[in-house]
């Protein structure tokens, strides 16, 4: 197996599909431009599925759950065992995520890459195992080589049978506690920003929590000593299992031609890594929704994302991405269904 | 029958299914507050629904046209012959709305006030015809008295129409070449504002057509010499049948206890004009989406509305509205069917 899988070339957008896409939505019956971002959405993955009628029946969802080291540092509202403990809601059909998928008619995975419950066994729950979580990065690095090319691994053998199972779409959620404090850290090497401006409440620090996030963040830096041209060193260092899953994860779609749908902060992150690794992976990633966390909007923008939604989500879990798969579905119906000015005899402008 | 029925009493929010919806959203597996604008959402369908748990299978969408005189100010990119065009396109199957109501099992009903084609038969449109269009607003009165009542009334009828059939949403929407001129008219009058912050390109004119629109729209008013404090007024000598049509339709909805999921620009002026004519009203208007023209943010903001989309659309026809429905959808689901964190044995915040 090549070592460095995720530098090999990712599929190549179709062109001449996205001009087939756009001939014909300059010809049905709404005024030019009148469907705003969804008409862009709708060429966009013209380009992906090398078809001029887009669409998106076939949703696979993976969830990658991994615990944190750093939440020893007082980073987080909520105790590690919820990890687990959500890990069989999950399967158990009572998350968020596991009503979106039901309701969506989409697949979903959950992958345990290594909490803090080793003997955790859970029907219907692919444990890796690959660490009772990761270590506490403020004071050693968060996980290993050999964890780290795991990870990746996993998330790529997610994209691999997603794509065996004939998905259009590829959506990756995460669950970890504490990983909105490793997904910052990896910002802000990454856009060389610093870490007060990317740390947010998580699930729901006070201020003076938040500060003192930020400030671990900054520490855990300054001892790693890492650069924004070393993503994988960062990814190794102040990541997390999950989120090294969803960088493999996303890569391995782009490689096989499967769009992906960004969801919230963490994912975004991740989705930073994974363009930083293989800028080739770019135009398979779209961009679910704006969330809550404040260092969001400053990814996108690195990122060059248009999100779909604003809604104040931070929930995690994948849960904003699958919000948007009905958009991007009616998006795709308006585009395969809709009439032309021909077709309906309505006269196009001016008469 | 009441000539002034739009005054009649709206039905009442039921403020104990909301504190019931609110005490079952905070026993939910995810951070509080984490759905961020969905949980509000939430809480207002069940009050609107008096249910803990809300739902909304049962959404019926009107479309209601209308053709206007104002049109012979040179104020619209497209032809007045499309209004009537698209109404066959509507019942055929093969425009925007079509396509939304299709996808969403929504039922869709299209009035047709009076268009420039006073001969129009078209199965499976109800054909009203109050006029040949509206009159020219810049010259006279764009309606009497008799037909303002009329087009008012067939907006209650279908509120009506749609109550009988147990329906959970009401969605409007409307065709009618040079609405965005009668629409921005009204508000200007409505929120005393210059007619040059309210107009927009509609359908597609490049920014002479916009200043001309505004000075048609400035003269217009200084004609008819109209006053905020009698939205009527200014509904008959400046607004359009489809316009009056939805007024009633709101109105008529919030009477008989039905949410109404208002689209874009026009159709939020005509939530403006029926809020002034009875602020009870108010409550059972949920906000789709903002839209492009310039004007709509403006009018949100007078309304207090927040919504749920912004992707930049211009289209109408209540498509704007339709495309939030699965957001709304996933937002009942994900209250009704998540797990609490008891059910769960999933420990909240702090351990």
């Amino acid at each position: 197996m090549n070592p460095f899988w995720w530098r090999d070339a990712c599929q190549a957008v179709d062109h001449a599909a996205i001009e087939r896409a756009r001939a014909r939505q300059q010809q049905l019956t709404k005024p030019a431009g009148s469907l705003g971002q969804l008409e862009t959405l709708t060429l966009t993955l013209a380009g992906l599925q090398g078809r001029e009628r887009p669409s998106l029946e076939q949703v696979a969802i993976s969830i990658f759950a991994g615990d944190h080291g750093v939440v020893a540092e007082g980073i987080s509202a909520y105790p590690q065992a919820v990890t687990g403990q959500m890990l069989r809601n999950f399967v158990g059909g009572g998350a968020a995520i596991s009503v979106l998928a039901r309701q969506l008619g989409a697949s979903l995975e959950v992958v345990d890459l290594g909490t803090i419950e080793p003997s955790l066994q859970l029907p219907g729950v692919r444990h890796l195992q690959l660490g009772t979580g990761t270590a506490n990065f403020a004071q050693q690095p968060a996980m290993t080589d050999a964890q780290l090319q795991a990870a990746l691994q996993a998330g790529r053998d997610s994209a691999q049978r997603a794509a065996e199972q004939g998905t259009q779409l590829f959506i990756g959620g995460e669950m970890g506690i504490g990983n909105t404090t490793a997904a910052a850290a990896l910002a802000s090497v990454l856009l060389a920003c610093p870490a007060r401006e990317l740390s947010g409440p998580g699930t729901g620090l006070d201020s003076a929590g938040v500060q003192h996030k930020a400030a671990v963040i900054e520490r855990a830096l300054k001892l790693h000593g890492l650069q924004a041209d070393d993503p994988l060193r960062a990814l190794a260092c102040v990541g997390g299992f999950e989120i090294a899953a969803l960088v493999g994860a996303y890569l391995g779609c782009a490689q096989q031609g499967v769009a992906v749908l960004v969801d919230g902060f963490i994912c975004s992150v991740a989705a930073l890594v994974a363009v930083r690794l293989n800028p080739q992976c770019r135009p398979w990633l779209l961009f679910a929704h704006q969330g809550a966390e404040p260092g969001h909007q400053v990814l996108l923008e690195a990122l060059q994302a248009e999100p779909l939604l604003a809604l104040g989500l931070r929930l995690g879990e994948g849960s904003g991405a699958a919000l948007a798969v009905p958009l991007l579905r009616l998006a795709c119906a308006l585009h395969g269904q809709m009439a032309t000015f021909a077709e309906a005899a309505v006269a196009d402008r001016p008469a």
